[in-house]
């Protein structure tokens, strides 16, 4: 997708009073102070400010000028859709409605309007109800937010404070901007195409996303995808809570899905979801900076004891390796270290700790580590600037990722402009820097392990209850898993007493029968189940009290099926997500389940490799892998059945719910001992 | 405890060389700029600093100055001891020994000489192997650290780096310090001492911590609960992971516990326990400015969604409650804010808030809520000055906590210092904000509901294994139990056949018969225990066969026991921890303990009431109050089985380690079915 006449436009026309401390003033002095030469200022009263002249309407730009290369509108909403169709008229394709007073004040019509003229004039444009853009590198600084440095992070915000924040941010610690666009109300363009835009963008190292609502889920999860084969995705998704999402839904108006699906999806698709806004932005920092971290084993490098011990204790809680220095790298350390300095890892070369030493101590040690952090705490007496230049020098001879936490000291403020020139980012702590190596190491883990789609493509295969009923009956339901790969037991229906007994013998005794019935939920309830059935005697007797149950009302039948051999039990569940789809839940049954919340789930369908890691994720995993002695159950024929169900919903659109309750798990094998289909 | 003339002396001596850029001369340098007025310079050289002017001894110091009032060292350690030797002679009482080279290094001896000689002489002395002290009310800037302004917040911290870094901080944010101290080794003053002399401190309105080891455990807990009564204590303690704790112990020197325990230790003593020196830094900046937080009820007040959002899902997360806002207060603040804010909690007044909007609704939400936070998210043309006045102002009225956080924007850095100094302490993020308010909540709520000591007293009541042997028999170990009001079944020991089959009609049948011998600790394992014994015969032939285990090695006799009826199945353990001594664990058997670590623990001894807490903690505790319809146990009998027999290891000190598995818990009572007590 082209969006060059958005971030590239060879001039500006602002739309809206011009007047001192309105809102089309600011904008064009924040267009000037950011280096953008040619701006128009059009509005009613053709009001010029500073060198932006003032025009009553596009009409009347200087002809040579060609057309203006990106509108900027910032007028009263009712005069929008007029200002676009100026647009369209004379070849303008690009627009950023700053303007409010659309869909999320209840006028859904008013952005409707914008979006048709849009296209009929073939105008992608940002907006409305947004805070604007920046393009750094095209000096477009369309936004009131702080104008950022230069640099390689782009941001796309759902919230215009978000953004700014972001912006003050990067203004303040110096680490630059590539884009920022926030989307508004995403009457046109939404993060969808912004995110496949920055894909491609030369300039954006790492995107980072702010987010409250996930509106097109399964869409969303397929281009963060594509974008995060190239280049890492990070993103705050807030709306975490009920009352988050409450607040988000009232501020937006647009629907929250539940976190916990969110969460899920999004781990799915590889973004990497952090917390908060400072997160974020020191995430990028570190990915926009740093070679790829290419393991989990870290090695710290710190001149003060507490410090490097904050740091390990992070670092370890987060998954990543503090393992002991190697006896070789111990005895390298030793050759240019005190014999007090500490060489274990953290290699701590205390107070005395000089410049050289940093440097040949970060070398050193990353000859056996994956990234090195190292960390400074000066008095007033000491000087930061000589560990600075180490440092550097040390992330340049290893090639491996340095990062820097600087604290206190007399010359702190130039050796953070020095680390950050030489591509060494530095951060307030090193619990900070340990999170940010953590998700960086687990960015590249997952690139160099994955292989398939996060959301496999299944062809629907037709319809389950052709519109006519909302739920099967149980023998139905067996027979749609079996014919799917979902292992069942052998089974028989059986419509009376005398096809009853003979399908049991069939099967072998003894067996176990339930009644059949649309109306019986819970069959144990009511006498629908008899387990354990020796002969036939107590086959026919068990048909007669069954189809007596309602007073018979309802009754269709009987399923017959062998006793089971009992195993451990789970719960493989389908249900549908109103963002992201289908979604498969997978846990152990009964406690577990209702008092643990043990339980995992992905957005369906998902290959057998995803529902491995599913069935590892849940907090009982040792039980079925076995503990005291117990035997492991069949885990590669499990992982196969939650495949095989999560296909179930896509093969068959109008499945809304279904459930395996329980599945029973054996060394060898599964066998799902109830189904329950729902349309 | 009498610590003033260490931290209010009159007169300061530093001893060590004095010439350009060693440390004596840094740190005289320090006092002068820091305001004291009378140095002394201490060397063999008799070099004058500055104003401080030089001798060769102390006994040369003009005699109508009267004795030094500090002693600052840091001379060489072999001086040190003859330096204090000079110190107690010429009536010095007090000492900061900077100087390193004794315990840290392997020195011990050195270090037991000067506790020593401060005893015979009454001196007091923090160090050795310290980064000093500050006292910003005296002006005392004994430390080679940053200079803090003066303020509320007191620190005491084991690592000298992690106190500089903190000293930085407040010189940065503005939030000012009254004490601080660095013990280092802890040759004299320890964190004990400080912690109470800070209780009766006047200036100091919040105790901080930093620590890295806990040597004396019960001791800590009991000065910490002191303090807690009068003033909240913020920690953090170092070495949570393995690493962690091997690094905090290679810089130290001493013995790090098991993070797990110190973790429940702290709670239990009333400590707040934050993960970073940012955290502690912010909660103490909290606790030394706002009024009490009486409640859980957070108000939000923004004037930009996304970070609130961001706040009230942080809020929620930590336990404060967001409530809707009531209808009526909803009415007062429709009656001056336009239709668009957002109402609801947060209170979102758009990028149109006014200062007076601030007050107003901040003012009104805190009718219902217990404290509120304001945020503020300004643009280059936004004015934040107006909105500072309108909190500080909002404040004073509703006579609550607000706190404020303010991003971006024209005015920002003067409405830092504005609010500042009224008092309303601001955060870099809200959800930063929320975790203060949290845990200021947290200590009020402690504080209001506490009545009992941490640690119960016991009286010891003798010994149980008289030296001669290291476990009990289990008739011995029920006895035991049952004499110190833990329920045990009825039982009976029996050495022969006869009084085996006499005891079994005592109890009356169906019996349980186990074997008692000092060699089998597996019972089951080689046939050591006979279920639901029907009869004598029965009886006589389990006593035969029990007999015959292991050729009848050992064989003392069975116990006999009524079979009882099962129950819900928990454990009950007691162990030594090195620094807390006796602990006292809980949690339900099985599966339950093993693969989810589902387990709680407290030092011991603890009351009825804590073990009420103990009991609902663990994750399966809904399976205790009863599930699907399922009965709830006992929990009233268990919390007092729990509290008896965490009073044993108190009782009997011999006791090493005891565990009930399992204690079977039914609707009505508790018994201990199985027990081991170990010396």
């Amino acid at each position: 997708m082209d969006l060059k006449p958005m971030f590239y436009p060879e001039s500006v026309a602002v739309f809206g009073s011009a007047g001192e401390r309105k809102l089309a003033n600011v904008l064009i002095n924040r267009l000037l102070d950011g280096g953008m030469e040619r701006v128009y200022a059009i509005n009613p009263k053709g009001e010029s400010v500073r060198s932006a002249k003032g025009y009553t309407s596009l009409n009347d730009l200087p002809a040579q000028d060609g057309p203006a290369g990106l509108a900027v509108i910032a007028a009263p909403a009712k005069t929008v859709n007029g200002i676009l169709e100026d647009c369209g008229k004379t070849g303008v394709k690009a627009a950023v409605i700053i303007s409010s007073g659309f869909s999320e004040t209840g006028n859904i019509k008013g952005e409707h309007e914008l979006t048709q003229t849009a296209r009929r004039y073939g105008i992608r444009f940002i907006g409305p109800n947004c805070a604007g853009m920046i393009c750094t590198h095209a000096k477009l600084v369309a936004t009131l937010e702080t104008a950022p440095p230069t640099g390689g992070i782009s941001l796309i915000s759902q919230s215009g404070a978000m953004g700014g924040s972001f912006m003050a941010l990067s203004a303040d610690d110096g680490m630059g901007i590539a884009k920022f666009a926030s989307y508004g109300n995403g009457g046109d363009l939404t993060v969808l195409e912004l995110l496949r835009y920055l894909k491609e963008d030369p300039e954006t190292l790492v995107v980072a996303l702010y987010l409250e609502t996930v509106p097109n889920g399964r869409e969303f999860m397929r281009a963060v995808e594509e974008v995060v084969g190239v280049k890492p995705v990070v993103i705050v998704k807030s709306g975490r809570t009920d009352t988050g999402q409450r607040a988000a839904l009232s501020h937006t108006g647009s629907m929250a899905g539940a976190d916990a699906v969110c969460d899920a999806a999004l781990r799915q698709c590889g973004a990497i979801r952090v917390d908060t806004l400072h997160d974020l932005f020191d995430a990028c920092k570190g990915f926009a900076t740093l070679p790829p971290v290419k393991g989990k084993r870290l090695s710290v490098i710190t001149n003060s004891g507490g410090p490097g011990v904050m740091t390990v204790d992070r670092a370890e809680t987060i998954g990543l390796l503090i393992q002991e220095t190697s006896e070789a790298v111990k005895a390298s350390l030793g050759a240019f270290l005190p014999s007090y300095a500490g060489t274990r890892n953290p290699i701590d070369l205390t107070v005395e700790g000089t410049g050289e030493q940093y440097e040949k101590a970060t070398e050193t040690s990353l000859a056996e580590c994956d990234a090195a952090i190292a960390l400074y705490v000066g008095t007033p007496y000491l000087k930061a600037m000589p560990v600075a230049r180490g440092l550097a020098d040390a992330a340049k001879k290893s090639g491996k990722p340095v990062a820097a936490v600087m604290q206190v000291g007399a010359d702190i403020a130039d050796s953070l402009t020095y680390l950050r020139e030489e591509g060494i980012p530095c951060y307030e702590s090193g619990e900070r820097a340990a999170s940010v190596l953590a998700v960086m190491a687990a960015y590249e883990s997952r690139r160099a392990n994955r292989s398939e789609n996060c959301l496999e493509s299944a062809t629907p295969i037709g319809d389950v209850f052709g519109g006519k009923k909302n739920s099967l009956l149980e023998p139905e339901a067996m027979k749609l898993l079996g014919e799917n790969g979902i292992p069942v037991p052998k089974f028989a229906f059986a419509e009376d007493e005398k096809s009853a007994a003979q399908a049991a013998g069939d099967i072998g005794y003894p067996v176990v029968v339930k009644v059949v019935s649309p109306r019986i939920i819970h069959k144990s309830d009511c006498g629908g189940v008899a387990l354990d059935l020796k002969n036939e005697d107590e086959v026919r007797a068990a048909f007669e009290r069954m189809k007596k149950i309602n007073g018979g009302e309802g009754f269709k039948g009987v399923v017959i099926y062998p006793m089971l051999k009992m195993g451990k039990e789970a719960i493989i569940g389908l249900s549908r997500d109103p963002s992201f789809g289908p979604l498969v839940a997978f846990g152990m049954g009964g406690v577990y389940t209702e008092v643990l919340r043990d339980i995992t789930f992905r957005v369906a369908p998902v290959s057998k490799k995803e529902a491995l890691e599913m069935i590892g994720e849940i907090k009982m995993f040792p039980l079925l892998r076995g503990v005291r002695g117990d035997a492991a159950i069949d885990i590669d024929s499990l992982s196969e059945t939650i495949a095989a169900f999560s296909r179930l919903p896509l093969l068959y659109p109008d499945i809304a719910e279904a459930d395996l309750n329980p599945v029973f798990l054996y060394e060898k094998g599964v066998l799902a001992a109830d189904v329950r289909i729902l349309g």
